[in-house]
């Protein structure tokens, strides 16, 4: 045990330092090295593994409502990022310039994608002609490259790995009524996936995408309070079409402007994972995303037949993604390591348990430990791993219910922000100005604008003047 | 049926123009359209599908062999790439700078990955210290840049996908194996998921990778008689170790370095599959890859009951990958546009069909079709599906040996190319100047020397001296 307590002891405490924390986590946990190119990761199987999880997971949601998915080049000619002014304003800080190709300066340079609305566009521009090439929903899974300054594994880094979809319709009805849907497809994701529970809204102007007419978002709240934009859908109207001249013959033999929308989800989901989740053991990992469901883990297991149970064990549950943890380790490093993991079910298994016919089933959320007889094992595994799933959206649940406030005044508002760390819900007269001024002075953006609205006060929390919307304020990462 | 001999007869003969036709098949069966950077495509829906389904099966089969999928970062410093000799001079000559990043030069310039050797080995490096922590099997699918000056979409282009795996080992004996290993991994999948038989061999120093000991290559013969290289394998020896610094602490307490290798298949063997298997009317897909297996098309679908019996039949056929066409196009469109497509087979299905309580089932390779009674029709289309990839395979295995040609004298292998174009199995001294001259002067290369070696005469096809192998020759793409 004094392998386990030595692997356990190097994380820092949840409740002292939150960001070490999770740093340690991401490392020990074996989900990504640094690379030696700041703000590039490497993400390492155990990562990568979850990665494929969720795009198994997602990429079945989104071909169900009709998505297609293609791939677009990495790369975007300078004139070509211009043609939409809001863009460029939004992008070009943060891009990175390819100038030189083949030996040769390139006569235009051309920047790594930091996202393909323009690529798009240009490709849909030539692609739609007539209301019959309509809609297209499309989706491409792949790296995209935003110049950050600070960076952090997952939430913040240079190249991140995501999913972007880029749609067009006839209608800008169609094209809301998709921005919704995806939307929904995100908050349907992480609430039964991933077991995170998230509040749908939108986006403040000042928030909003660079080009979008209304950008929806669903933000999750993390163990410590912050919140985490988990993923965002924009409704682009027809400012893009217009831009790019994406035009098409509709039924009454006129020519249009099409409707367009963008979607996406990125790596940085891992993160809210992890800090939704986590513990001081390491990773949790939610069952239905979990690479790794069950770790068979054969205590002295050089005893004659052990490791040969444990296998048993392990064939008896191969309707579940199992694995045999039989390196020559120690079954309390074995422990440990299966609990950093996140792992989310242990099966025990010694000399003296095959004597009695059982085996013992450890619990990664709540570390509770049954005996099972070995006959019930595939039984029990299912119905913990489903429990286990519920268990956890439920605790997220609850923790995101009571760190969500609200204030109905200034002073509420300014004492919440001071006292705590979690959702302010406040009601906003709809002034940019108000909204700088409480990023300025209490250091938390508005989050959104939930779909669920509820009159908290008749007046701006801000200038006190007549509120249009509440608003769910925080402190974000 | 004008408008399927229009689209039909809108590709160019596949005997007149092979060129052309592949072009002609690349954009009307729907995989690609140019975009508007040179040697940079999009790949369309249809396109990609096939990738994913490559993905799928080549994946399964990775990681039945212990391979864990991982990513790194998309760009190299200069200084990591120019850490190996001959891989710098290898590809810098043909890599993409990236100089400027968030507004600012870049203190030093970084490439966009041509590949990613340098970047494995510099995590190894770090990742790697004992006995205990290998074999490391890691594999990534992401997409690289290399700037060809001549593109082709599928074949050569300046961006393409691919997965690369990167393995590194205590000994060079293990490391010979698993390259071994995947060059058989390779094989089979062609064999038997691609219908494409190919040569298995080692490439000459010539036209082995650069950095590599030993590459090994599958090669296929398209349609044309040219040689296509499709998958290769590369043991580095320790090479890239001793430049990196990839060194392990061994079993006997000694400090060792580690022994690598990488092995890669791209988006090129797309191309493949419609070189071996396309015909005049467009795309053949060998129904285990097919996105789409079978496409139902409803004939006078306004009848009543024509379009419900048709999805009744796709109901029927849920064990397979199956589509309904109710488009408004007319069945003739629809026929053309599936065969373009390269769908394995069509269910037609009219009123007077519904009357006979049959269909009728037309097989894409030999435009074959049969009367099928209703309730047989999930039992036949497995069976033909099953039947259509074997045949598949025989005729382009056929086709392979009718386009293999032995020459024993310098007269023989010249009147051979002069008449023919087909892989030339001949013999070679060994030596680099032979191996130019027969480039020189006939414009063909040395594809592989086989495993399997014959021994057609004793002396060099070019120079007259003792033969030490016998070499594949032949045009590549």
């Amino acid at each position: 045990m004094a392998q386990q307590k030595k692997l356990v002891e190097e994380i820092t405490s949840r409740d002292e330092d939150f960001t070490q924390w999770y740093t340690d986590v991401v490392i020990k946990a074996g989900l990504i090295a640094y690379s030696n190119i700041k703000g590039f990761m490497v993400i390492k199987p155990a990562g990568y593994a979850i990665w494929e999880a969720i795009q198994k997971h997602l990429d079945a949601r989104f071909k169900a409502t009709g998505v297609e998915n293609v791939c677009m080049p990495m790369m975007i000619p300078e004139s070509l990022l211009n043609k939409e002014k809001d863009l460029v304003n939004g992008f070009a800080p943060e891009v990175a310039w390819v100038t030189e190709g083949g030996q040769e300066k390139l006569q235009e340079r051309m920047c790594v994608r930091p996202t393909s609305e323009t690529l798009f566009s240009d490709f849909y521009k030539d692609d739609v002609h007539s209301y019959r090439d309509l809609p297209k929903n499309y989706n491409q899974w792949c790296s995209v490259v935003r110049w950050e300054k600070e960076t952090r594994p997952f939430l913040r880094s240079r190249e991140f790995l995501w999913q972007e979809g880029h749609t067009v319709h006839a209608s800008a009805q169609e094209a809301e009524a998709r921005t919704q849907q995806m939307l929904n497809v995100y908050a349907d994701f992480c609430a039964e996936d991933l077991a995170i529970p998230v509040i749908k809204g939108q986006k403040t102007d000042k928030e909003k995408f660079a080009g979008a007419q209304a950008t929806y978002t669903i933000e999750a709240l993390m163990h410590d309070g912050r919140a985490l934009q988990s993923g965002t859908s924009h409704d682009f109207g027809d400012n893009f079409s217009k831009a790019y001249g994406i035009q098409f013959t509709d039924k009454d033999n006129t020519l249009k402007y099409a409707y367009q929308t963008s979607w996406g989800m990125s790596t940085r989901i891992i993160g809210a994972i992890i800090m939704v989740h986590g513990d001081n053991s390491g990773l949790v990992l939610p069952p239905k995303i979990a690479p790794v469901q069950v770790c068979v883990i054969p205590v002295q297991q050089r005893k004659e037949g052990v490791l040969e149970k444990a296998q048993e064990l392990a064939a008896m549950l191969k309707d579940y993604r199992v694995k045999v943890d039989d390196s020559d380790k120690s079954p309390g490093y074995k422990f440990a390591e299966q609990e950093m993991r996140g792992i989310p079910l242990r099966v025990e298994i010694g000399p003296k348990d095959i004597e009695a016919g059982k085996c013992v089933i450890a619990r990664r959320d709540t570390g509770e430990k049954t005996d099972c007889p070995i006959a019930e094992l595939p039984e029990r595994v299912g119905a913990l791993l489903a429990q286990m799933q519920t268990d956890m959206y439920e605790r997220a649940r609850k923790h995101l219910e009571e760190h969500t406030y609200t204030a109905a005044t200034t002073q509420e508002f300014e004492q919440t922000f001071a006292e705590k760390t979690g959702f302010v819900k406040a009601m906003w007269c709809g002034e940019l100005a108000c909204e700088e001024k409480i990023k300025e002075n209490y250091s938390v953006t508005s989050r959104c604008i939930p779909f669920e609205q509820e009159q908290i006060a008749g007046t701006c929390v801000c200038c006190g003047k007549p509120a249009k919307k509440m608003v769910y304020w925080g402190k974000a990462y």
